[in-house]
């Protein structure tokens, strides 16, 4: 299963969509950001995507963590917004 | 229980410690962010505070959503983290 990845110039509206459609399919999905524009970009499809996946039944949460990853040689830390459907009880 | 107020130039540690409080005292807390900046000061401050509540056995998770505040008689869209216990099984 990819990771999503979002930059400060992604649209919201296809991230959120990204992100049902590897829920509905895997029932767990990744998404990374790096830097403040692509991590609210991110929290945004993140509030669309369960607007979407609750109307299919599917009520997410997420969890965030530190990731570092390599890019052109260079270590950063990106955020990763681990989405998994929410337990029945809430 | 408050709402905790992040904006762009919180600092993380501090906006975690809230956060980490708020959970230890309510096992519920509420964080609102306007814009890119403090969006992503919030998220950062959740990693941190779950590391704390972690250590404290209290794993938790995030469920985003928009909100529409007023400020100086103008209506904004903020980004409102709701913060919950993880369930046990978890």
């Amino acid at each position: 299963m990819d990771i999503i990845k979002v930059s400060a110039n992604s649209r919201t509206a296809a991230v959120a969509g990204a992100i049902a459609g590897v829920m509905r399919e895997h029932r767990h999905a990744e998404v990374q950001a790096i830097g403040a524009g692509a991590v609210n970009q991110a929290v945004k499809a993140l509030v669309l995507a369960r607007g979407y996946l609750e109307a299919d039944g599917i009520p997410i949460f997420c969890v965030p963590e530190f990731v570092d990853v390599e890019i052109d040689g260079k270590v950063r830390t990106a955020v990763k917004l681990i989405v998994d459907p929410a337990p029945e009880t809430k």
